[in-house]
């Protein structure tokens, strides 16, 4: 089937970009969301506001390829958003992004997968709001789905896992530890963000609540792109192959537990 | 932000309908992500495969207007999913995809949102496989993720809401009920699908949990289409607002329990 697509896509991205901006209007922010990398699963609309913009601010995990859809003469400014010394601050980006659309920009903030989904909207939308800036969201494709697509499998199982538990390791500093046993009950499916650095504690909190660890994990980093990477491994093996694996986000741990396991381990327990 | 948007969205889709298929190779099976109903929130790739098919088939739940998108010669079969006389048995979809490949047909089976999310993919996975038939998955965005972006709000907020819980009431017939109170927590975003009739029951088991009456809802149907509709009011006054403003399914409602809250509800209690 992926016959005939390097060329489609071409052209598709050609015309796109032979279409162009259509000129400035009043300036606005839009918060997009890029997928989960490759540059294919961004959606139309995601495609049409980066042909439109004027100004680009991406984050670290935006894939290069989804910036090439841009328009050519569009400025592109990369915030960061990494621990370290090249990350800008939120409220600086929240000003800057504010800034540019008062002089008349369309501004597109394009951030990895979907937008609402731990991508921390509130500041920037608030930033808008306050200053009086149009503003619209434009969802993305989620890394766990990109994850589920790449493994050829679904995130859920009807009967198995009827619920799906997104969840980021990456909270806000000084809460307390995600309580992941309580995240994780059977028939559950659940997706950890940047999760990578706290496997060995994930795995600690799940084995002292009696999570199985012989569950199945995937773990997906760099999910749809050419430098895409899948380990496996049984829960209590995780933090383990982590290292050995030298696995680094961005990446997504999948963890499944399906009903059918309590009937099993409870026949054990009867038996 | 949104002008130039229609002229833009028709020359891009005239274009990639020009570009056409490519001819017949292997028979082939893409199960594809439809998103959650503008079709202008498909992926590329999506458009791509839809580009291709020899043949579609597709659920009650897709829009008209990404049916739009796919080849003006491409077969379009509805194959229901749908309670009631029209619908077709999953075996019955299982077989005619499988079917339609052997031909050597690009068989596109085109579902709502993500297709691995609540689409029901292991079945027609299993009978792809089984046939020795190439199968790919398009991820697609949720609807969820399309109902916040409507809001204009993301599913979750940082320092409140860490973790998405997506859940679904159309479970296997026979199943027990979902345990809604173990999926809402402190720190919680709940968004169920296909949740409309359950309504009653699921406040119900939740306020036997002392879940919260006052807790926010939002229900979000027909995400991103003309004909969607937005219906607010709090955990205690769901069921009856359902009723009265006849929201029908595909709905996704959203119930937040920020982690303040707990704060607030133990200053009270130790008031």
């Amino acid at each position: 089937m992926a016959r005939g697509a390097g060329r489609e896509a071409a052209t598709l991205v050609k015309d796109t970009i032979a279409a162009g901006g259509t000129g400035t209007v009043q300036g606005a922010i839009a918060l997009v969301g890029a997928g989960p990398g490759a540059a294919d699963l961004l959606t139309l609309r995601a495609l049409r506001l980066l042909q439109e913009a004027d100004i680009i601010y991406y984050d670290r995990l935006v894939d290069p390829g989804v910036l090439e859809l841009a328009r050519r003469d569009a400025e592109r400014v990369f915030v960061g958003k990494e621990v370290g010394a090249s990350s800008w601050p939120q409220d600086r980006i929240n000003a800057v992004i504010v800034a540019a659309a008062r002089q008349g920009k369309k501004v597109v903030r394009l951030k990895s997968g979907d937008p609402g989904i731990f991508g921390r909207l509130t500041e920037e939308l608030k930033a808008a709001h306050d200053a009086g800036i149009p503003v619209e969201i434009v969802p993305g494709v989620t890394a766990a789905s990109g994850a589920a697509a790449s493994l050829g499998r679904g995130l859920t199982e009807r009967g198995a896992t009827d619920r799906l538990m997104l969840a980021t390791a990456a909270c806000k500093p000084g809460d307390p530890e995600p309580d992941w046993a309580e995240m994780l009950r059977p028939g559950t499916s659940l997706a950890i963000y940047m999760g990578v650095r706290q496997a060995a504690l994930i795995v600690e909190s799940l084995r002292d609540a009696s999570v199985p660890m012989s569950l199945e994990v995937e773990i997906v980093s760099k999910a749809s792109t050419p430098q895409e990477k899948v380990t496996r491994c049984n829960l209590g093996g995780l933090a383990k192959v982590m290292k050995d694996e030298r696995v680094d986000n961005p990446a997504v741990i999948l963890i499944s537990w399906p009903k059918e396991t309590i009937a099993h381990v409870s026949s054990i327990a009867a038996a």
